[in-house]
């Protein structure tokens, strides 16, 4: 019998990817995080077809909305605009939501330990959102062994992060590999019923998809 | 001007000292977890008599309700009975919260982040809950180095855990010493008007004065 895997699933392409590595050696369960971010809704859609296309039974949403009511982010800040054209920028993007992957991360380990889970896998992505600083191995490795100091004995939970180091081209490619569906996921910081294709995270995907030689496999709007 | 530190307060002795203890050096925001405690309503009004007392206008109370829905702990499952009569028996005790430090610490970092704070206190107490492993030294460590690397570079917020290393007598007489208001403080598991004096967490508080020498200013029901 395989041992359980939380994975949180955003609904983007790295945390799919991240799904389809973590169901090659685990019994998936799906943790999905609403903090007030802007695509919440579709991101929650994404979250039960992806959940639904690997056939997964555990499955938890967790309300953070507090994150996203104490300000400091565009993500969840509906007053600040949606960046634009910012790629390539210095410095944190004003999309950074204060600590978000510790309260993703630790409210992971806290339902793992509750499963007898080994292992809490998360798709952050170091290259594409290098001005985060919870995206960094750095961050990971140091909240790795508070994990392993602040459980149970017996717990031994792995905070894995199999896309970290990845171009975004290369994750697009391994999902594809995996037979990951990507056409069930979404970028866009829209929360709309058709990607918007001109927000940085739209561009990111488009520029990810076109390095790797394969078609996007979702729709966009008027660009 | 004082700098903010945020306190994490559950409305108990040990958080109430912790504050006592951060407004000596800084100006206090008060931060308070509901995640489905048995004493809940009892805790929250803790939590607002103690900000009142301290005259604290930054207060932010966060829902992490799903972390006693997904179980494990007697603390928050009503269908598992409070302990009673535990105290020196060995192991982590079934009122151990999965990794519930660790999402209370993120929560706080967090909105520490957001408010510009440097320092987050929380009155966890290692002594007296030897058996959680996200009470111990070692862990609150760890974390810390996550947090340096998980915030923004120029956020340098230190983990502070002013109680860890006191006995709980300790904690009542420096609580004394500092004029904490510990007549506002509830210890009990139950969610009631008075203390049922019965419980472990109410043993344990009334050993603790008993030992400092200074009378509980609370009142308690018939034992």
């Amino acid at each position: 019998m395989k041992t359980i895997a939380v994975v949180c699933v955003s609904g983007g392409v790295d945390s799919c990817v991240s799904a389809a590595v973590a169901a090659q050696s685990h019994d998936p369960a799906f943790l999905h995080v609403n903090y007030g971010q802007r695509a919440e809704t579709r991101e929650l859609k994404c979250f039960r077809d992806i959940a639904d296309f690997y056939k997964v039974e555990k499955r938890l949403v967790v309300e953070l909305g507090w994150l996203g009511k104490i300000g400091g982010s565009s993500l969840t800040d509906k007053t600040q605009s949606v960046p634009e054209g910012r790629l390539g920028r210095e410095g944190i993007p004003s999309t950074y939501v204060p600590f978000r992957n510790a309260n993703i991360l630790s409210a992971a380990v806290a339902w793992a330990e509750t499963l007898g889970a080994q292992a809490v896998y998360l798709g952050a992505h170091e290259q594409d959102s290098s001005g985060y600083p919870d995206c960094r191995a750095g961050f990971f490795e140091a909240f790795g062994k508070a994990v392993g100091l602040g459980t149970r004995p017996e717990s031994n939970i792995r905070i894995v992060t199999p896309v970290l180091a990845m171009s975004k081209a290369e994750v697009v490619r391994k999902g594809r590999e995996l037979g990951a569906p990507l056409e069930l996921t979404w970028s866009c910081y829209r929360d709309e019923h058709i990607a918007c294709g001109r927000c940085d995270s739209c561009l990111l995907r488009l520029r990810a998809f076109a390095e790797a030689g394969i078609p996007d496999p979702i729709p966009y709007g008027k660009k």
